[in-house]
């Protein structure tokens, strides 16, 4: 036989990791190294490096995985989920599952910074932003927050921001959800705003003796009871008082009912879940918010806008970034940054497959359902609270609640009802709801409804005086979409207007666009992690316990923590919540002054951004020539705050993308000044298997899940943002009032976090990839990812100055290529160079940051060496563009880098320009499997200065 | 309140439907026609409209459907299929199930016969033919057949015709799957082979006494016992003989073993179901074969070649058509049309992620589980039959081989082994198989082989002299997708190229290109569906079995027939089991003579084909100047052969799109002559719910579940033909000898596929679609496709003549438009307008069928008046074209027609046309989201004269 040797089939690792053995032979070759392992030794600095046992299993194969994963689902019981608080039974028109959630080409998209190559997934959030603004009446959405508890946080940010009132004092209707009443506690304590609850029925509480230091008031419309009331002459006291209001509304209520904006409220805020998102256990789901005019430059997170392209054709980028966390840092309107893009994008589409007429049959048969229980317990004497209600009905059922529950759960429609107390029992309806599920409900109360079932007056529905008038969605993208092969091409043809990572490497510095697998996001739709409501009993859930426990286990292992917390739903909050947990570690040490948070002027803006909704003061630390930290200034820094010193924020590697020598010595100065560490998990993917942030010096990281573990960036979204911590500060770990252990329901630190466990939903992917990499595939993983890096900088170097770099002159996972020499001398910008990459058929890298004038490359360890090639390739051949302008063959106005990209449809007109069409669009190594951008250069500037946020008439785009 | 009633929210009905009530009324409007009953009655012929009550059940919603489906595919328990006979375990990467099989764009494409537009799922083809050829060893593939069984028979008609061989003897090795020589004996039967089994150990059996009439032999390779034999000597003494030599070969066993092209075998079958396509309780897979230089003329099926566009750029395209039944009809090379299109991508990406290192340890290891097996056996001193085997390992177990397959299947592990006889237990391993499995089958034959297992003779492999010497699949495309994310973007790439449902239209005549609801979609790769051996004991498949009998009767009851068989894995096959029906009825009621069957010249060419295949002789009706059949030549064929009529295949509608009035009596006459009447049941998307054939006077007819009921097109399969028959043709449907119900297994007609129920792994679809459209849904379905097509031909009939109508003036679901005045004036060719079509956005209706020089239209009910007025607006537009020719203001020669369809790469050359580049590419209605066609106009001549068929080297695309 012609074979010596009995290989084995390709593992998982190999489909995950882009280079091959022989791949990587040649690329240690270039850099002058003879194994993976050397060159690790070269990179990281003495110390660092740990070689451990560890507790993680071996790999397994995506076979086995997946059968895992379906015993864990099967393990799950959701049945049908009735508690309500924000989160419904929906359904998932399965052209919009299998389309969107399920395809690469929405899931693996990164966000829309580059908007000429996102406008697909900018217009599906621009219907995002006008459904939310039609339906809560305002004329103005952002393109969704993390949750409705975190927007309910943001919006009393809007509140306080733009309201300038002097009072600290915010009421808060005694009916919101509990679980947002807990978040708004944890995050309002750290800003210093007193929360104060009241029974909206009894109308607000009075001024304060020495003047009204109400600035805010905070509605839940319906209430958590299911109440629904007239708010309006509330809101308007409120706003006589000067106090401006926020009302947390449910949108599909809001078909049936007058919406907030028509009676005076300033913000909306919610959850756009029941618009089509899985339940998935608490998330993710796209929140939202919305602001009367005037408040537009308070809206906290992503916004999107109209502009026009340099040929004057509309085109859709990101407005007013300049309120944002990486732009303005410590004075940013919010911290957030990822968002819930593929839930925003997913609600959307919701809303343009079922229109308003959709949406307001499926509201009128909750609220049909709703009736019936209402009715049914009526007709056998059981109270109900409240005469007006839409999906929620609470019962009085005293002493028998418990009772009532478990006969719910134990029938076999498997129901789960909310136990409000010992004598109140909450049963919410949502669009899965049947008139069987209403039987077994009343069934749980001992009431039999007959046959027929419970008998509605048709005629008298007491939600009438508070209906809606206004139409809502009337725009032609929420008509013309209603059968399922319309709709499908419609998601077509957007994703297709997009370059996500199926089409080729999106090398951004600081964002780790690696491989998100197959296998890793099949789970996600198993009805067994999908229809899990977050507050169901915790026996109905045990699959999603194991997998959380595994979970947290593995991640502290891999960080060298003890304890690891998963309820942070972004990055962003993760920060957050490690630094309340510092915060609350030295308050309970006496330390309450701790107040000064030292941040590298490199860092992320986010981090500052933190810092304050954490409330603390940034402080910041200067960085070397060769950008390093520099120790000096620390030093200074940390005498001069010394008493106040609560903690340093810190990436690393370096947010240069260095492995920085002095870390070791960066967590001795802080600590012996009384600080605590915090090591910003963003580039842990150039540690995972090397090094470990709680061993080297890290007193808590939080960790991107998106980023290392696989979690797909969606468009911008979802995230989540583990904090993982030392022993020490194990116990300041967030707490949530409907945990499903006891243990974990109060303490030092509140919820940061709508549901329990965050977006446990997607939690199933980075469990699948750590399982089915294996310890010894995440450590090749992280190398493979450091040689690629290295590898680029070393080819690339010549043509781009690295601009920063650590020992033996190596980077760690990403490089920052140094566009300002040639800036200078060419004209060609940075912008240019990344626009002209779309040419070349590439997204581009991070652009200006850190640095601004530079690009940052990280090529993951997912990029096959071919890929790699490709990109360098592309970057050279810009570089001879770039030398061409140089040498005054083009004008920089006038080359292919500054018409860059080049559109289709400019073909088809005159050619007036210093360079052939073919040079423009087929530059070097493109071929006819190109992808067209489906709009030029656009005018960002324009877009600001002529905000237009909800969908544009149709007319806009004739030309 | 502002709404007044209350609106339910939007069925599934309302999704598959493309147009709205309201969309509708403007239609019947432009129509002159006040409702769509009143439509249905003025087309309809009288008497032919049934009004019954029906025993199908009421529709339900896709959540629910999915929760049925679900209970179905728990009541599967597939288990580890160790039952070989060619049905294995293996594993479909999931980058390729989500990417291929879950993704609209594969599998809602149309056959390439437009191959500017399907560059994508050509190429795909074409390396499944470099695949099939380089690991059989012979130079010619072609791209896939329906499965292993029909493709020996199709092998055997390679033989027979290009052997010109006297005899009628086929000699088919006694080790061939027992499904395969049954499937051969039915076939053979029809068409007059004599089949004789001999055991290959003992030679071929002697010549006849008067002369060698032995044409062909059949082997398979490895054997159904597992027997690996030397074949070359056998093999070359067929020859010697003047016969030639079939082998259906195991493609990864071929991986280690010398393959048959290289010991002289001239035809080479098998099935491709091992490369990762899921078993599916026996299908779609897709078969293969490929043949030594010379036969390429007198290949089955679909051949994909090389050729070149207009510009010179390597394009692929189907390769000598002429050889196939839409053109040859009754001396085509066979009946065959739809293939398996969508499962040999899957089978060629399979090879191309694994590449020719992978695939061999893949094969490595099963045949390492088989030896441990065996050594197992041995130790615990079992005798195995053979000593040389691959993957199978027949054990002797007398008296006990029951007990053994029992104790297997008892096992926690689930294993289904291969009950062979009393005395003989048959295990196969697979991708699938573990040590742990080995371990299980031990068990079950009570032996225990301790903590580490079979030990196994590392040096000793009696395979060893067999071993292959030979590379295989060294062709780039074999090695450049190696991971995930280097293979997702390989198949986006390909995908991108072609033009699928998910794009726009296909109005393809004929074809019925609807919705494929992603509801009706997903179940089929639940693993309860997908894992299933065709032969799996039936007490672990009866969720198949309830579906598979609720399936054929739903169908029986919308055809009006007695009973149903779904083992015809294409409608070719369902004709032809339909005929052999007819045959076998005629035969038992002592009318052997019966031979003649009669086809109207319109008919489609597979008919005849059919007819052919089995067994009868076709005569040609004549039509009529208006289309329709000439009944007085009907009445005096029918006289002319009345003792010998068997039949007559009549398409309803009309293959002219028209419901002809006198198919009443058109039936009487064939009735009166003793004939039986086929109804072709290719239009049923015309009659469901509106009519019946088995009322109005067929006696059998097939379906096309991908046609009527949903099944997508794969891009030219995979396609189910049922057979419907009247109580009478009952006893003559399809038996098979390994049939779950024992009943089935026997009969006067054998198997005509190789599985019980053949594909049966999509019938999910099709039970779905029936169960969410229920009775109403699926008549106002056919109603709207009527209307649709009446609409179309209203529109376009005052720019381009339809053909023939029926019934005041109106065609049923599709209609023919004329070209050709308008060619004879201007020269402008059907050809250029289904091209230009392609600029407008467009898939080309049906060309030149059935009748030359013409397009024929079906828009079906899925599409959206939006996309109708669109289409219509594009061939008006196109017309305005053409009179620019008749005008002279171009010439046909040098008009966008001619120059069709645009490519991108074109518009940046020098531009010397009669028109201008936006002219070519953006004509009217076209707008930035067009589709690019990746290569020009195909010169189809000559593709067929330099003939290449398997990958050509990269460099040819360097251009």
């Amino acid at each position: 036989m012609s074979r010596t040797a009995s290989p084995e089939p390709a593992s998982f690792v190999d489909r995950h990791v882009g280079t091959s053995e022989g791949d990587r032979a040649k690329m240690l070759a270039a850099l002058g190294y003879g194994s993976l392992d050397e060159l690790i030794d070269a990179a990281l600095p003495a110390g660092i490096r740990r070689r451990l046992e560890t507790i993680l299993p071996p790999a397994v194969s995506e076979e086995e995985v997946l059968a895992e994963l379906r015993a864990l689902a099967a393990a799950n019981r959701p049945g049908e989920a009735m508690i309500g608080l924000g989160y419904y039974g929906t359904v998932t028109p399965p052209v919009i599952r299998r389309n969107v959630l399920e395809d690469p080409s929405w899931y693996t998209a990164y966000t829309p910074y580059q908007p000429e190559i996102s406008q697909g997934r900018l217009e599906a959030l621009l219907n995002f932003q006008t459904m939310v603004a039609d339906l809560v009446g305002l004329p103005l959405a952002n393109a969704s927050l993390l949750d409705e508890a975190t927007a309910v946080v943001e919006a009393v940010g809007v509140i306080r921001r733009a309201g300038r009132h002097a009072g600290n004092r915010l009421l808060v209707d005694a009916d919101v959800f509990p679980q947002t009443v807990a978040v708004l506690r944890t995050r309002c304590e750290a800003i210093g705003v007193e929360v104060e609850l009241f029974d909206p029925d009894a109308g607000l509480p009075a001024p304060a003796a020495g003047g009204d230091d109400v600035f805010g008031v905070v509605l839940q419309y319906p209430g958590a009871s299911g109440a629904v009331r007239d708010l309006a002459a509330l809101t308007q006291e409120a706003k006589n008082r000067g106090a401006m209001v926020a009302v947390a509304a449910d949108l599909l209520a809001l078909t049936l009912l007058k919406p907030p904006g028509e009676w005076g409220a300033d913000v909306a805020v919610g959850s756009t879940q029941r618009f089509g998102v899985p339940l998935g256990f608490g998330g993710p789901h796209a929140g939202y918010i919305a602001v009367r005019e005037g408040l537009e430059r308070h809206l906290p997170g992503r916004l999107v806008g109209v502009s026009v392209d340099a040929a004057g054709r509309p085109a859709y980028r990101l407005a007013l970034q300049t309120r944002e966390q990486h732009i303005r840092r410590d004075r940013a309107t919010s911290n957030i940054c990822t968002a819930q893009v593929l839930l925003a994008v997913i609600a959307s589409m919701y809303a343009v497959y079922h229109g308003p007429e959709g949406l307001t049959a499926i509201a009128q048969r909750v609220h049909q359902r709703a009736r019936e229980v209402a009715a049914g317990l009526a007709g056998a004497g059981i109270a109900t609270v409240g005469e007006v209600f839409f999906d929620t009905v609470t019962a009085r059922v005293p002493g028998r609640a418990a009772e009532v529950v478990a006969r719910a759960a134990a029938d076999p429609a498997e129901l789960h009802l909310r136990l409000v107390d010992a004598d109140t029992v909450g049963v919410s309806c949502g669009e899965t709801t049947t008139e069987a599920h209403v039987a077994a409900v009343l069934r749980a109360f001992g009431v039999d409804a007959g046959e027929d079932g419970p008998v509605v007056d048709g005629a008298a529905d007491p939600l009438a005086p508070l209906g809606r008038w206004t139409a809502f969605l009337t725009h032609p993208v929420f008509h013309r979409h209603r059968s399922e092969t319309a709709m499908l091409r419609y998601l077509r043809r957007l994703s297709d207007r997009d370059y996500a990572l199926d089409r080729g490497m999106i090398p951004l510095g600081s964002c780790t666009m690696k491989l998100n697998a197959t296998a890793e996001m099949e789970p996600i739709s198993f009805p067994g992690f999908a229809g899990v409501h977050p507050f169901a009993p915790p026996a109905t859930a045990t699959g999603y316990a194991r997998l959380i426990g595994e979970l947290e286990t593995w991640l502290a292992e891999l960080t060298g923590y003890a304890r690891v917390s998963l309820q942070p739903n972004a990055g962003s909050q993760g920060e957050l919540t490690g630094l309340l947990a510092i915060r609350a570690y030295h308050r309970a040490n006496g330390d309450a002054d701790r107040d000064v948070c030292l941040i590298p002027a490199s860092a992320h803006g986010t981090n500052a951004a933190s810092a304050v909704a954490a409330g603390l003061r940034v402080v910041v630390i200067a960085s070397r020539d060769d950008g390093t930290i520099d120790l000096d200034d620390l030093r200074a820094k940390c005498a001069e705050h010394a008493p106040r010193l609560a903690a340093i924020m810190v990436t690393y590697p370096s947010t240069h993308g260095v492995y920085e020598a002095g870390i070791g010595e960066l967590c001795r100065i802080v600590h012996d000044h009384g600080g605590q560490v915090y090591v910003d998990g963003a580039n842990l993917n150039a540690l995972v298997g090397l090094a470990e942030p709680g061993h080297f010096g890290g007193d808590v990281s939080h960790l991107n899940l998106h980023k290392t573990f696989c979690i797909p960036h969606g468009g911008g979204g979802p995230g989540v943002g583990p904090v993982a911590v030392a022993e020490h500060l194990a116990p300041y770990l967030p707490t949530h009032p409907l945990h499903p252990d006891p243990s974990r329901r109060a303490g030092p630190v509140g919820p940061v976090a709508a549901a329990p466990h965050g977006s446990a939903g997607i939690l199933p992917i980075s469990w699948a990839y750590l399982r089915l990499m294996g310890p010894e595939g995440l450590a090749l993983a992280t190398k493979a990812a450091v040689l690629a890096a290295n590898y680029l900088a070393t080819r690339l170097g010549a043509y781009f100055p690295v601009l920063y770099s650590g020992n033996n002159g190596l980077v760690a996972h990403e490089c920052i290529l140094d566009l300002r020499p040639l800036t200078k001398e060419t004209g060609v910008t940075v912008e240019d160079v990344a626009k002209r990459l779309i040419d070349y058929g590439f997204h581009a890298p991070t652009m200006s940051f850190p640095v601004a004038g530079t690009l940052m490359v990280e090529p993951t360890e997912s990029e096959s060496l071919e890929e790699l090639d490709r990109f360098c390739d592309a970057m050279i051949a810009i570089r001879a563009e770039i030398d061409a302008v140089a040498a005054g063959r083009w004008s920089a106005e006038d080359s292919p880098l500054r018409h860059a990209p080049h559109v289709a449809a400019d073909l088809v007109g005159p050619w007036e320009r210093g360079y052939d069409r073919a040079t423009g669009v087929y530059p070097a190594g493109v071929t006819a499997d190109k992808y067209w951008p489906p709009v030029g250069r656009i005018d960002q500037a324009r877009g600001d200065r002529h905000l237009v946020c909800s969908c544009p008439p149709p007319d806009a785009f004739a030309g």
